[in-house]
C-alpha cells in the first residue's frame, strides 16, 4: 500500500506542475487488492501540488474508508467525492489504476462537443499508445457525459457506458475533466499523458468562436 | 510570523513558475493578527521568482511597517504599494490571506470584459473549490474594477465592493490582474488556481478580434 | 556507450518536460561505432519522463540488438520499432545522433500542410542555429511524409528523401511528429529545439478553422 | 567578474526554461568594468539551458576577448556574434546590463508590426516595472529593426535609434527577437519578464490571419 500511494502521489504531483490538477481538482486511485476490492485513493481536497503518501486513503468496495480511518492528528480523512466513478471504472473493465485530470483543453472540448455525445480522435500516431491499439488508422471516441452532482448517478452512467462499449480507454465529464485507466499506473499515466495531448490538438483546431456559449 | 513568511515565500515562487507573477507584479499577504490587526505581505519591487521570508515585511492596519522597520543592511523595506487593496478585503470579509496575480489571460479577459463591469464564470465543476460552492451550477461574479494609480480611491472601491457583494472570491482589475482570499493561505492559493485556470478558459472562448482596441 | 546513454536519457527527459515526448512517445539514438555500425536508442515503450541510460539498448545495422540482449530482470528489451528510421538517416547523412520529437504543434502543422508536401520555413533569424547555415534568409523546408505502421517502406521513403534532398536538416511525419538529427548530440538537440520554436510560430499563424479536418 | 557570470548563467538557464533562449539563441551581457569598457558576455554557440560562468567572456570596448583569451582545453571561445549590439546599448545609455531574447511571441509580433515599424504597449499596469514609468498610462514604444547579418550596421542602427529615443526600454530586431537591458541585472531580467509578458498578450490579441505572410 505505502509503495503505491507513494507512486500515486508523485504521478499526482506531476500532473500539478502540467497545469492538469490545479485548484484540488483531479483524484487518483489504484487498485490495491482485488479479493476483497480495496482501492488506494487521494483524499479529498489536496493541494495535488503537495500531495504525500498520507495523504492517499484506501477505501472498499462501497467506498468506506479501509485504512486508515484516522489521521495521525485524530482528523479523518475521506475519500475524494468522486470514489464511487473509480470503483465503477474498476468493476467494469478489471482496471488497475483510474486517474481523472482536469485540464483546461479537456474542460473547452468537453463542452464544445457536449451536444454530440463524444468526441472521436482519429489518425493520430499518438493513439498507438493506448493499450490494444496498433495503429494510428484507430478511432478513439470518448463518450462526454453530462456532469452532475449526484455521483450515484454518475457512477451508473459510467458503469452502463462500459457495458455498452467495452473497449473505450476514456470518458469526459462535460466542463469537468477526462477519466481514463490502466492495468496499472503506469498505464493509467501514459493514457493521461496521450489523450490529454489530442484534446490540446483537438482544443487548438477549434475556432475560438465555436467556444462561445 | 517567520511561518508564515516562509510559506507566502513558497506560494509565491510557484505562481512565479507559472508565470502569473512575473516582473517583481503580484504581491501576497496573510493575517498575523486580527487584534490588533497585522498584515505579513511582500515588500515592494521583490523578484518573486526567488523572494524569501526576508522579503516579507509586517504591516499595521494603517500600512504602516511593524517589523522589521529597517532590514539588516539598514535599508527600509517598503509593503507593495497595492497593500491598502489588501487591508480593505481583510476588513471587509475576515480574508485571512490576501493573493494578487498577474497573468496574461486575466489582463486579456479583464480588458475585453470591461465594458461589462465583470465577467461571469457559470457551469464549471472546477468552481466547486472555491468556499461555499457546492455545485458546478454555481455563478460567479468577477467584478472588473478601472484600474488607477491612486491606491486609496481603490481600496474604497474594494470596500464598497465587497459590502455590496459579501459573497465575492475575487475581483479584477482592468489591464491588471486577479485578487482572490480566503480563510488562510492554503485556501486563498486553491482559489487563485481555480479563478486563473476559468480565465484561461474564458480566455480561450475569445476571438482574438474581439480582444483588439 | 554508458556515457552516451546517459546523456541521451537526460536530453530525453528535458523534451518530456516541455510536453515534445509524451505518453512514451518520441525516441533518440546516437552512433556509437561506425564500423561496424552501432546505434545507442531509447528502448520501446520507455516513459521519458523517467527514461535512464539502463533503458538504452545498442543495435546494429540490421536494427538487431547488441547489448545488453537482456535486462537484470531477464527480460529482453526491444528497440524503439522507429529504430529502422534512425538507421536510415544515418547512413544517408553521417549523422552522429537522430532525434525524433512528438510535439503539438509539430503534429498540427504537419496536418496542415499534408497536401502541400512539406512546410517551408524562412527569414528567420532562429534558422541559423542550423548546421551550416548562416543567414535568416535560408529557406528550410520540411517534407511531410505519408504516416505509415510499415517501417521498412517508410525507411525506404527517408532514405530516398534524404538523396534526393542531401541538405535537409529534418523531415515530418504526418500527424505524428518531427524527425531531425546533428554531427553529435548537442547539435541534435539544438536542432530539435530550433525546429519545434518555428513549428510553433508556423503553428500559431493558422487560423484554426484551416486545422479542421 | 565570477559573480556578474555566475548571475548572468542562472539568468539565462531561467529564460532558456520559459522557452525564451531555444536553440542556443539569446546573448547576455552585463558592464564589469567602466573605464576602460569591459563587458561580461555569454559566448557563441552555448546552450543556455547548461550555461555555467565559464561560459561567459569578457570583452573590451571593440569587441575583442579580453579574458579568458583560450578556455581550459586550449580552445578560443567567441562572444556572441551580436556582442557589438550590446556594446551600442551600454554606450548609448549606460545600462549595466543587455539582455536579447528569442520567444515565439516576440518573433511573431515583430513581423506582424513590422510595416508599422514599431509596436506599442500602452495601458498595461505591467508597464510599472519599467525603469522610470510610475504610471500603466505609460505608451512604450518598441522600435521593430529590419534583421540584418551586418552586425556593424546593425549597431549603428541601434545606436541611432538610442540617440533618437533615449527614453526606449527595449527593441525589437524583425523576426528575431527583443533586446532590452537595465541598471543592472536585475533590473534588466525585470525589464525581460514584462515586455516578453506584454508581447505575449498582444500575441494573442492578433487574428491568426494577420499573421500570414
Amino acid at each position: 500500500m505505502h509503495q503505491i500511494a507513494s507512486e500515486l502521489a508523485e504521478i499526482a504531483r506531476g500532473f500539478y506542475s502540467r497545469g492538469w490538477a490545479l485548484g484540488t481538482s483531479g483524484n487518483f486511485s489504484a487498485v490495491t487488492s482485488r479479493d476483497p476490492l480495496r482501492l488506494a485513493i487521494t483524499a479529498s481536497g489536496i493541494d495535488k501540488g503537495s500531495v504525500t503518501a498520507e495523504q492517499i486513503v484506501e477505501i472498499d468496495e462501497h467506498g468506506g474508508v479501509a485504512q486508515p480511518d484516522h489521521t495521525a492528528t485524530g482528523q479523518p480523512r475521506r475519500p475524494s467525492a468522486e470514489a464511487g466513478l473509480h470503483l465503477s471504472v474498476v468493476r467494469a473493465g478489471g482496471a488497475g489504476a483510474v486517474f481523472h485530470t482536469h485540464s483546461v483543453w479537456g474542460t473547452l472540448v468537453s463542452e464544445v462537443y457536449a451536444t454530440d455525445g463524444g468526441v472521436s480522435l482519429e489518425g493520430f500516431e499518438m493513439l498507438k499508445g493506448l493499450r490494444g491499439v496498433s495503429t494510428h488508422r484507430h478511432r478513439e471516441r470518448l463518450t462526454i457525459l453530462e456532469n452532475s452532482q449526484d455521483y450515484q448517478a454518475l457512477s451508473g452512467a459510467v458503469a452502463a457506458l462500459l457495458q455498452s462499449d467495452p473497449h473505450a480507454h476514456g470518458f469526459l465529464l462535460r466542463r469537468h475533466g477526462l477519466y481514463t485507466w490502466g492495468q496499472d499506473l503506469q498505464e493509467a499515466k501514459r493514457h493521461v499523458e496521450i489523450l490529454e495531448f489530442l484534446l490540446e490538438v483537438t482544443g487548438r483546431t477549434l475556432a475560438p468562436a465555436s467556444l462561445r456559449e
